[in-house]
């Protein structure tokens, strides 16, 4: 262990995010001692409406890459997207040694891997025994609870000072799966913690989280009151979730058609790690087709009224396979992710037009509980912990104010607390601690197989459009002769309903026209046309229609190019 | 009062709703007898993400415009957007005769009509003694409490028996304003009341919803713990808040300066109609930047997160005039309308970020209340109007469900509820009501100054360039000698970002100029060449990208066209 480098320098110990702060998801933290740079979880966001088209938001990777050869390994604290969906973009882009993970997690991360076929051979499971040690850097983990089995903390020890991170978890005290470690985590407390990272989700949360097994009696009710087909939509990514439902059905002798290709992931990894041990219940839709309704649970994804997923096109009629029933059962085993709101409640308004009887975390609340811990909970990890130092993270920043305020609460000197952005970096030196700089850090967007290559020209010209639509002017010139070959084309899309608005059509192909012609008087500038074309236009289409397209000029000189 | 027509033919009253079942705004609602028809509100929706660029939506008028002639009046019930927001749109289509509106409403009408340079001149005040009398129709009203000055329900008297519709209400039992006049409810409900139309907005909410006066209390207690300046987010439209906050800061000794075109409006108009007295409170931005902070308090739109409201501008440090300070309070009097919950919450982060204290109804919740009676208030409703039919109105299918379901625990036999969708129609003679058919009814929408030029086309377009963007793709051929006179034109926008991608674009010229040299061959069909571009480039594209933006190839012939 080295305080020292070989020219007798200081060595501090940096830690920073690249994602996770003001931000629920995107994951990914560093802790870097010298030449030895340690990872923990890679994750995406799901962008909001405002970035449209986007499909994912990964961490800018560009300080990795320039520190690529620092890097010593990637620690994953559990299986979920906003903690292992940004692996495939990450090994992408930057030389990763090896990656250690959790036996669930590893199962999704391989099975991610395979589908965009990046082969990658150092993928390694960790348990609570492992130790992994490097030069200066130790690295090992505590069992935690959260919606998926195998979460676990990371306690990294560094020559300057322990760094523990607690990826998501709640202190469920009658868990599904097994237990948190508390023991482990009120021993790493008793070794001096100097800096303690903490998940904030639930922040804002007074009380503690409701746990999982109570979720047990709502789901029982449901199957005990309702003798037609039951169909169960929630997170594909909550396995403790999936676990209870199975084990119900299984109780209530029903059989499980499922629906949606996380679910099928999910389930599969789930049964192939023994956490579901019921194989023999799933059937296909045909079958359930076949079987009495009360022998029957479809479970499915769609519980944010994604338009796409399955619920929403069984709600819709539109599912190839299920047809609604009049004494079907609908259970929403989720809540509501912010900005769902709508998509949901139009979902549950067609199912009720459907007649079927639909039960939602509003009208039934034991039917969901969270996988983060609230305050109190909060509170207990900062006491096992007891750090000197105390970072919040996972969590928009009014979370990770308010969990800030919870470790003052908990004996934590205000001073000693970093409410901070990604790319804040802290500086650790003998059991200190202060803030030191930034590194490079924002949001790269993917959008299909591409990383990157839609930036915020691109998204402008989609909000543009998708609000007003675009309007192109295509105008073949001749450049010597400073003429109009043909009247300048006018074609729309997004804009107006072609076939009622003809006369306005035909107006601004005259606009263009007289605007072409009025700056071929002079010499000839391309851009002067265009100019002049977007002027015009984009004045006289606000008079008329009250908006504002994308005005697209197009010059062409035949001549000059054949 | 006629049973009968001229012909000796019954005559049955006929009752359906334009807009607001199905949907929570665009309320509109008609009672027709003979030929005498009646409407009651004419709002307008905003519309959810979904509806790319439309800016609101209105009740189809295609019923109205062919029964022009049996229009006798348009009634208002208060002056809420949903109620009144469609008026400008109606009167641009139809022939109202006149408009009869209480006062506070009758001010924002005319407000709304002199912005789009509406003439009309037949706009009425009515008060409860009013009553309205046509020959088979008697029109009466009575007051509620809501949100805004002057609500009333509405009782019309027909040849075959009486319709009540409420409005919006609630049962506030300590209201800012006066009481609502149950005991002509009650003198109604005696006479005998054949069909009650009544509020179904808040139906999924137990109990009563909060008085508007405990609303004091909140208040009161954050102006006496701080002495910074504090911004008060609001609806416009909630003019006993407003109404509520000019006291609040009269007894506190603070000035306000407002802020938003909403705000101005609805401050103005209660100014003019008595509801709001201290006019001398209010101030401009500039005085208020000159006045010491504790005397000072900002009254501003954006409580939904809205981005270009002044909440927003001011929580993003771009306000021309308010900067924040860190001793400010920014309290959100206001609940998250559905949809909104991402805008909301980035605005209070920013807020937080800047440093200051925000308040909101999840951290207070007496800051808030609504303007909608729970469900102890819908059945007091049902209770003193004792109605023998009932049709739920104003809510979403599942709250006209849920406040059906409400009408039965209050002695309405189930089968003389009715939750129908607008456009369905009641047939009501000598007391007794069934369902009878349908007449037109469906969304409009309103794009800029256009009503009803944005279809479902247009839409389709707006959302797939609003993911994927589009790509042009301009060919010159010259027909006779088949050939292309130059390489195809490749033009994007919202696609990719241009200067990363070169090799990319030209790989689609390169595509484009093969598929439509190839069509070229054979004889010269234009629309046997697009398809061949929009094939190649699709699948080209798609492989490379993951994207399907719109493909838009267009063909000139200069030759011929010159």
């Amino acid at each position: 262990m080295k305080l020292f480098d070989n020219n007798n320098h200081q060595v501090a110990t940096k830690i920073f995010a690249l994602g996770g702060l003001g931000e629920v998801g995107k994951n990914m933290y560093c802790v870097m001692h010298g030449n030895e740079l340690v990872i923990t979880d890679a994750g995406i966001t799901f962008p909001g409406g405002e970035l449209m088209g986007i499909d994912y938001v990964i961490p800018d990777f560009t300080f990795l890459k320039k520190n690529e050869k620092k890097i010593k390994a990637l620690f994953i604290t559990h299986g979920h997207e906003d903690h292992i969906g940004g692996i495939p973009f990450l090994l992408q882009t930057v030389n990763i040694p090896v990656i250690y993970a959790p036996n669930q997690a590893v199962g999704l991360i391989r099975k991610k891997l395979d589908e965009r076929n990046i082969q990658y051979k150092n993928l390694i499971v960790y348990d609570e025994k492992t130790k992994v040690k490097f030069k200066n850097i130790e690295v090992e983990f505590f069992r935690t609870t959260h919606s998926i089995p195998d979460s676990h903390g990371i306690c990294i020890t560094t020559p300057n000072g322990i760094v523990v991170t607690t990826g998501d978890f709640k202190f469920d005290l009658t868990p599904i799966g097994p237990m948190a470690n508390i023991h482990k985590m009120a021993e790493i407390g008793s070794r001096g913690v100097t800096l303690l990272m903490s998940d904030s989700t639930n922040a804002l949360n007074e009380g503690m989280s409701m746990s999982e097994s109570k979720v047990d009696n709502a789901l029982q009710e449901i199957f005990k009151k309702h003798h037609g087909r039951i169909i169960i939509a929630t997170f594909a990514s909550n396995i403790y979730r999936l676990k209870h439902i199975v084990e119900t059905c299984h109780k209530n002798g029903r059989k499980i058609a499922t629906f949606g290709r996380s679910m099928d992931t999910n389930i599969d990894i789930s049964i192939q790690g023994g956490y579901i041990k019921n194989k023999d219940i799933f059937i296909t839709p045909e079958e359930a087709n076949h079987l009495p309704d009360h022998k029957v649970c479809l479970l499915c994804t769609g519980s944010q009224g994604e338009p796409l997923a399955a619920l929403s096109r069984i709600a819709n009629g539109t599912h190839r396979q299920i047809k609604l029933k009049a004494d079907d059962v609908v259970v929403f085993s989720s809540s509501p992710i912010p900005g769902n709101a709508l998509s949901i409640s139009r979902t549950i308004n067609k199912l009720y037009l459907r007649g079927v009887e639909v039960y939602t975390n509003t009208s039934l609340s034991d039917i969901h509980t969270s996988g983060h811990g609230s305050q109190e909970e909060l509170k207990l990890m900062l006491r096992l912990i007891k750090p000197k130092y105390f970072m919040p993270f996972h969590g928009e920043y009014r979370m990770l104010k308010q969990h800030a305020d919870l470790g003052v609460e908990c004996d934590i000197p205000k001073k000693n607390t970093f409410v901070l952005g990604n790319g804040d970096v802290l500086s650790m030196y003998k059991g200190k601690i202060e803030r030191d700089g930034t590194v490079q850090a924002g949001d790269v967007y993917v959008d299909g197989n591409r990383i990157g290559d839609v930036g915020g020209a691109v998204i402008k010209d989609r909000k543009i459009m998708a609000n007003d639509g675009i309007v192109i002017v295509i105008c073949n010139i001749d450049t010597k002769k400073k003429m109009l070959l043909s009247n300048p084309n006018i074609t729309t899309r997004g804009f107006v309903l072609v076939n009622d608005n003809i006369a306005l059509l035909h107006d601004l192909e005259h606009i263009s026209k007289r605007a072409i012609e009025s700056t071929l008087k002079d010499r000839v500038n391309y851009s002067d046309m265009k100019s002049a074309i977007m002027t015009e236009l984009t004045s006289y289409i606000y008079e008329k229609t009250g908006r504002k397209p994308i005005i697209l000029p197009v010059i062409m000189d035949i001549k000059r190019n054949s």
